[in-house]
């Protein structure tokens, strides 16, 4: 399936198992039309598979990443490296691959194999940019969409998604009522809170204050590489929480030979967990793709479906959905789960709240297995 | 006592009230020797007072600031504007000035009347800048016990701190404990904890990655500001509290007239509100005694006085303590405050804590009058 013209996002790093589907554009139209008002002439998803569709297409799973991972979930025949949630997706696993047929896309607006501000525009022949048109979470809920429509499932059997994921999986709840049957939102929310939006805000200024943005329009091998190195560290100081880093680094400082020559360098074990982590992000993300999609995400709101959140979740009417949430998570604190299975309940949908003691903050989901996979494992067994 | 070859702090900021003393180096010493090794050939200490020292000298309070404030801790007869901390120092209130002779010292490596980065090295009549030498509290500290000495003062009744300036007071109390009654910290802490020091080392790292710090060396006219800019605008983060700011902002959007036309541009009122307080503060207080003040904060450890925190704290004897916290507090959290109380209760000192559930956050000392006041006049009351 994978498209001739294809165009590789910046660094080339799409998975090798990442396929591309391309999208008709929307249903009586060449374009994909975006919600606010932009127009795709061409859309392309990145997306990757596990297990078998059924005969009578009921067992189709459609994944939703956070801002930053690319289709490749877990591991599969055609890459046999680790995925960003090898630990859930897999045969035998929580979300089992025996008994599903389960897809991940990345996201519009990434830079992994679906359509976004690296991608060559058409018209132009040259990347986006800073040309790309405004993106919204429920765009990346329609291009995931029509990806399964194209993949021949017009039916999901569940949706799910963790962080960003969550909301877009929200989203197509909200937009394709009818075209699911479960939800599972981990980690997400309705709508941004202030805190979270002026997280997300400093990080994109950070970038847009590297003078190598260039209003957007770098070039794909001279990316704003200092200023995505900053925001990524503050990314991970609100991944991940306070007491974990207590637990792990407390005040130890780095040996001699690791310590930093320049003036206010990295003295602790804390500062050098985050240069690693930082630097191994950087060049593996487009920093336009973290843009609009950081932005995508202050901007999406339920209550814009509905006039209030609560009408907003009145009209998802799946099933059944399960909302978990994280104690120590501070980008989407559980204040924000309860407030999903809250207006779901109040509809008189069923909704539960699983609230887990995970202490690795927005990012339990990736990395506290022992927590996740149980609650999960159980949701799919009660189905 | 102003000193005639004084040189002015970048922005000649200093409040006009302001005074300033030079300090005669160390006892037995020329120089102001430093606790990480350097030295300063000159020290001079900008401060301002606010009532009478007493016959025998029983009334002196010194006052030690947060990071960034001047020594115009209230209005007084040379300056009426209002000071930083208004509310609680002057005739009748909290700290009474009809009662007490009130000192506030601008910290050693600020930029307000007192010796660091900015100021002239005399050994080569141009700004220290980057060869300022390494700083720490217990330098801040001693800075301030000379001056209260060159001010006749050997013996303070109380020494008081938040934030920042409650390390100092710690450190204060730590290597003057015959030269001090009662000591009252202010949401501050022991030792930083590594999420604190995450958001400080992001901080540096944003003004360091400014093209215009030049690496400590940028004219005095040619500042890092957008480092700044955008470091203050984290600060703010971790001086807030989430909470308020759903309370004050949630998603209100600024209107049109004041939307930003930049990609990416202010949109939310949080947005806008972070803006324009960093704003504010950029061109007001010098990068390099930002970055020098702030790592110092880092390497702050009671431990270090004593093996333990425990063991440095059982080096306080003063008569009582009086630590105030406030639970929503994220850059110093309660339990630090309880640490500080814990450990002095221990060594079988008198300390209590007292916890106050404003939601400001870190700084809610400089704004919730209505809960600091008593806490604050209280503690006067049963002296």
């Amino acid at each position: 399936m994978t498209h001739p013209d294809f165009q590789p996002c910046t660094h080339n790093l799409t998975p090798p198992a990442t396929r591309i589907i391309n999208l008709p554009g929307d249903y009586g139209q060449t374009d994909f039309v975006m919600r606010l008002g932009g127009r795709l002439a061409q859309v392309q998803v990145g997306y990757e598979t596990w297990g078998t569709l059924s005969r009578n297409q009921d067992n189709a799973i459609l994944i939703f990443t956070g801002l930053s991972p690319t289709a490749h979930a877990a591991s599969n025949e055609e890459d046999d490296t680790a995925g960003w949630w090898e630990y859930m997706v897999g045969p035998g696993k929580a979300i089992d691959t025996d008994r599903f047929f389960v897809v991940c896309v990345n996201s519009l607006g990434s830079c992994f194999g679906s359509t976004g501000p690296s991608s060559h525009d058409p018209a132009t022949g040259k990347p986006y940019g800073g040309n790309f048109p405004e993106l919204s979470i429920e765009d990346i809920a329609k291009a995931g969409h029509h990806a399964m429509r194209e993949l021949g499932v017009d039916h999901v059997h569940t949706v799910i998604g963790p962080s960003m994921g969550g909301m877009s999986a929200l989203a197509y709840a909200l937009q394709y009522p009818d075209e699911l049957d479960y939800l599972l939102v981990i980690s997400a929310a309705c709508r941004a809170l202030p805190f979270t939006i002026a997280v997300r805000s400093l990080q994109r200024e950070i970038i847009r204050c590297d003078p190598g943005w260039q209003g957007g329009n770098y070039e794909l091998d001279a990316e704003p590489l200092c200023g995505m190195r900053l925001a990524r560290k503050l990314g991970l100081m609100s991944y991940r929480a306070a007491q974990e880093w207590r637990q792990r680094f407390n005040r130890a400082r780095v040996p001699a030979h690791r310590a930093s020559d320049e003036m206010f360098g990295v003295e602790f074990e804390v500062e050098s967990y985050l240069e690693y982590n930082a630097k191994k992000f950087v060049g593996t993300f487009d920093a336009n793709s973290y843009l609009y999609l950081s932005r995508a995400m202050d901007l999406f709101d339920v209550a814009e479906h509905g006039g209030t959140v609560n009408a907003g979740l009145a009209r998802v009417h799946v099933r059944r959905t399960l909302v978990i949430g994280v104690e120590s998570d501070i980008l989407f604190p559980l204040e924000q789960q309860e407030e999903i299975v809250t207006g779901l309940n109040k509809a008189g949908r069923e909704a539960e709240l699983v609230v887990l003691p995970s202490i690795q903050g927005h990012d339990s989901f990736l990395v506290d297995a022992e927590r996740f996979s149980p609650v999960v494992q159980e949701f799919f067994a009660q189905i």
